[in-house]
């Protein structure tokens, strides 16, 4: 069940060569219509993959005819060459496919600095095509993994419409959607200005409250694409609702799948003056490297906590704050409360809830240990 | 060679029995005038412990008698009565040695939400007391240790005229002087104003520039005591380049011994619009996981060099930047230059150098890689 289940679209998944290992390197999805209209969000670093540079004229005017996607290769900062490859890509797309090039969206994730063959990738567009299929989508979805242990994938549906997608990402997540490709499709009839408003509403309280690692990719891309083969345009609250339910749930499966991470941490924020407070607080411990491998080593270190937050220019009383682990209230107006030793942090799941005790606004950020398989993953990832 | 080298100071450390292992854990350092001198500056962390309300208190007119220091319990979030442990301790000091308590600094180290106990604090005082010396300083700078391997000292001379100092402090070092106590005497006859402008000038391009895991203590105390024993009034441009070499070596310590470290990383920005955007630009590389995970593995991933500085507000197109890791000029106007495989990261020491390409600002900041030790001792540091 993935960007394949709503009507109008195929897609297919190839083993394109990119990758020395074989394995299934090149995604392609297409919209049949009869709407090809979308709304993509790219990532905020000022350093931009060559397929972002592209994408981005492409996305313009919210027309979208399919979207091509490799792993095996971020190409950025690859030059001038780099930016021809990924042009060429997108030729090879409108070739097999008839349409015109600029309505193809790409994407690319892998080591930054190498370059991409373009006649591999030119000739992987050509298999794609020649495999593309309305089941298509599970094999897309393994084509674009890279360090991912499994695909992400998710479907929800509206009263006579759905929403599929498809994720990958397992490391430099973090606000900005880092190190993400996501392709949303849908059959709703809705236009480009609806798509793109749900997209950025939904994405703001989902992929930009993921934060794994604090590092922020060069090539992150979500896309949504709609092809109205549903016949049917929802109620525009409705669809929100449902975008957001879908990227919830692959943001929930993108931070499940961190690179080398142990446990899954969810900061709630509590109290808080505003909700930009309440984002800014969480993201301060999540980001605590002390934080994260006092986790790890199943340590409630409630200290390390409020030694982060202090660093926030949000709203509150440093001693006038409440923090629970896992349901035990450890801290409360600045001061120990339940012993550490009640905190169970055994299992994978962990709860930090903190209480600003200055409003009513809240948000939740999620975030991951600091392991030593982070640190192997990363130290080896190009060799 | 410590703060007990300039005339007019003396130290003692001793076992108080505030750790359990009966290690040194409590130090007193004494100006025994004829000035008394002095300046300090604190963690910008709004989350402080208790000897921070203290020694904010103390400092305020600029005059200090002595300084005393405990490791086994950082005395943070300890509520009032942990306050209280911190006025006790002074009391002790100021009994002792027949001085205001109003005139003693306070600095404690350690874990966050455990309660000091001020009985043991107090015969810690009176034993330190006893053992004060003017060959005390070593002792003092072994009693301030947590987790450092080895204490840390300096000591440089002016004309007629010397400073000294002593530093503990293995993480949590990043900007606001992160976990970090360290005391600087000097014999120089100089008034507060002018010790505090050369307080503040020399750690804002020392201290304030390692950053070695991004955490940010709510501890952190460097005080400069003055004794004027040495009878000389030094031009202040000298003192000024004197006490910052001092603070450049010690921080250089606390770097070269930062938990877990397996390699120092000087990153230095060069062809800056301005000394900010340089500090920027260098401490989004400092955090970044991914580029210390690739250098702990000997990886030199200029990636995640330029993936880094693209999420910095600084004036510089990231299409137009040179990379340099230990000599080798690895990218040159955005794109790949010498293969990466000529670049030797395995001597400790590594050299990261940015050309921003833009003006002639510079700074360097000064980290450490991520390593599985660095995870190990934090995610056990309570126990």
């Amino acid at each position: 069940m993935t960007v394949t289940s709503p009507l109008g679209f195929e897609a297919a998944g190839v083993a394109a060569g990119i990758k020395a290992s074989g394995a299934l390197d090149l995604a392609l999805v297409v919209n049949r219509g009869p709407l090809q209209n979308a709304a993509v969000v790219f990532t905020s670093n000022r350093a931009q993959a060559n397929p972002i540079l592209w994408s981005k004229q492409v996305a313009a005017d919210g027309v979208v005819g399919a979207i091509v996607l490799n792993s095996g290769g971020a190409n950025c900062f690859t030059g001038p060459e780099g930016f021809q490859v990924t042009h060429r890509t997108a030729e090879a797309v409108g070739e097999v496919l008839d349409i015109s090039p600029g309505d193809v969206l790409v994407c690319s994730t892998g080591l930054i600095g190498d370059q991409l063959d373009g006649e591999v990738l030119a000739a992987g567009v050509v298999a794609a095509a020649a495999a593309l299929a309305t089941t298509g989508g599970e094999d897309a979805a393994r084509a674009i993994m890279t360090t991912d242990s499994r695909p992400k994938t998710s479907v929800r549906s509206g009263d006579g419409w759905s929403i599929g997608g498809i994720a990958k990402g397992a490391g430099m997540l973090a606000p900005g959607l880092a190190t993400m490709l996501v392709v949303i499709t849908t059959d709703a009839a809705l236009e480009h200005p609806a798509l793109d408003a749900a997209l950025r509403q939904a994405t703001r309280v989902t992929f930009d409250r993921l934060d794994s690692d604090g590092c922020m990719s060069t090539n992150d891309q979500v896309s949504l694409l709609a092809s109205g083969a549903s016949g049917v345009t929802p109620d525009e609250a409705d669809f929100r609702a449902v975008l957001t339910a879908v990227c919830r749930d692959l943001a929930e499966q993108l931070q499940a799948d961190a690179e080398g991470a142990s446990h899954d941490i969810a900061i709630e924020i509590i109290g808080a003056a505003s909700e930009l407070d309440a984002v800014e607080v969480g993201r301060s411990v999540a980001r605590n490297n002390l934080f994260k491998a006092a986790i790890f080593g199943n340590d409630p270190n409630w200290g390390r906590v409020l030694a982060a937050i202090g660093t926030t220019s949000a709203t509150f009383d440093p001693y006038d704050v409440d923090v629970s682990m896992n349901g035990v209230r450890v801290c409360s107006g600045g001061r120990p409360d339940r012993p550490r030793e009640e905190v169970d942090l055994a299992p994978r799941a962990v709860h930090v809830l903190i209480d600003l005790r200055v409003g009513e606004a809240s948000a939740t950020i999620l975030t991951n240990d600091l392991t030593h398989d982070y640190v192997h993953e990363n130290s080896a990832y190009a060799s």
